[in-house]
């Protein structure tokens, strides 16, 4: 009863991307098979919000990440999802934002893959996207951003961020940075110093989409004084360039 | 009759993000407001599939982009949604992708917000990232992508594309080009003679997400040609880096 026996017939892994926490934010295919979940296997970023569409019936298996600890946990969370599946049961493995997007889903789906497990990747809105747009702020505009790139701010161990500065030092595009209110010191003072001017107009949001969202805009010289004095607290998303300048323009979120 | 006068309320405009095409990837909150639209100003890029979603009484506006007069119509197009709404209707203005990345949603919020009219904006998946997912390709991977840049291979008038090739030359970040297709010819070139290397690989998806999705991986110095080979058609998007070595592994959409 203990094993499954190699008749059971193996289940399959639904790679589900949440959004950045507005459950309005889910897509449709998203909200079906977290409504018609049995087993759901679900990180820190996914919302209270969203967590309570899981059928109250199914069971659910936290798989949250702890600092400074993340190629071994990851390495559990692989052979979790592995060890469900072989067993013949159907899992649902709902990540905040995008699986594809600083999710490492793909590490989970290449070892479901290389075990001949079948599983579906469902695409989320990424922070990036949510959180911009619900404060105000869009990630190209004509004139303004010509592209834009997403980086982690996110530390690991004691290193210090592993970027290109000359390349991110870009006046042309948007940069959006996840996870990156620890290290915006950082962030910010290696962008001026790789030639990024002083005064681009940057932006910090917490809690993004969600009734909980407060949101700082400032510049790069600017915005660590003002995210501490707002007291910000993560899960914040940066985003640095010019359109950050049509924020209080376009502030939509929560206006009639 | 002809006029709204000045006592009429003005109606709202919910600018919507359709995503990359399959109605699945509609977020909870598009696909409310677009089951429950009396008035639909659309784009080219909204698939048939989503098109067939809007209710059979609602009012349909075409406001689709001809080629080399981009800058005159979408002035007519803020117009009319101005319009629109100064009559007092509420407007469902669908988009392809996501309104904020590359679809000008932004340059339409903007001429609402001076304008006094109330609207909402509600992101969809963008094509590099529902297109990448169909594909089997992560935006990011650990050890393949510390990042990820969007920038759009869409030529204007008769302009080459003017981008700044030695910071889009950079091994360690992936590349999704949209509407990158005519454009590929100068994009591979570029890279190349920026110190890309010519054996970075890179694929092409067209009509990604749909069932009509069709991929080609190669490298950055093969694509051009096993492109022309499959006989690709816009819209298609390109994406370059290291990740994309994972296609055949990660490969999963119409797979059991």
């Amino acid at each position: 009863m203990s094993k499954a026996t190699s008749d059971t017939k193996a289940g399959r892994v639904f790679l589900i991307g949440a959004g950045p926490g507005d459950p309005d934010l889910l897509t449709v295919k998203a909200l079906r098979l977290i409504q018609g979940a049995g087993l759901v296997v679900y990180d820190r970023l996914v919302s209270k919000e969203i967590m309570d569409l899981i059928p109250a019936a199914a069971e659910r298996l936290y798989a949250g990440k702890a600092l400074g600890n993340h190629h071994l946990v990851q390495d559990e969370i692989n052979e979790l999802l592995l060890r469900l599946a072989q067993s013949g049961r159907d899992v649902v493995r709902l990540k905040g934002g995008d699986p594809f997007v600083f999710g490492r889903g793909s590490e989970e789906a290449l070892y479901l893959a290389r075990h001949g497990i079948g599983f579906e990747v469902v695409p989320g809105i990424s922070a990036a996207a949510g959180c911009s747009t619900y404060a105000g702020i869009p990630l190209t505009h004509r004139g303004l951003a010509t592209g834009v790139r997403f980086v982690t701010g996110h530390l690991r161990e004691d290193r210090s961020l592993d970027l290109d500065w000359a390349k991110l030092a870009d006046p042309d595009i948007t940069l959006a940075v996840y996870m990156g209110l620890q290290a915006l010191p950082e962030i910010a003072g290696r962008l001026m110093a790789a030639g990024l001017p002083a005064d681009t107009p940057a932006a910090a949001v917490e809690s993004g989409t969600t009734p909980r969202q407060r949101r700082v805009v400032g510049t790069l010289d600017t915005l660590l004084g003002l995210t501490r004095e707002a007291g910000l607290q993560a899960p914040t998303l940066l985003i640095i360039g010019k359109v950050v300048g049509l924020a209080d323009e376009l502030d939509w979120f929560g206006k009639p």
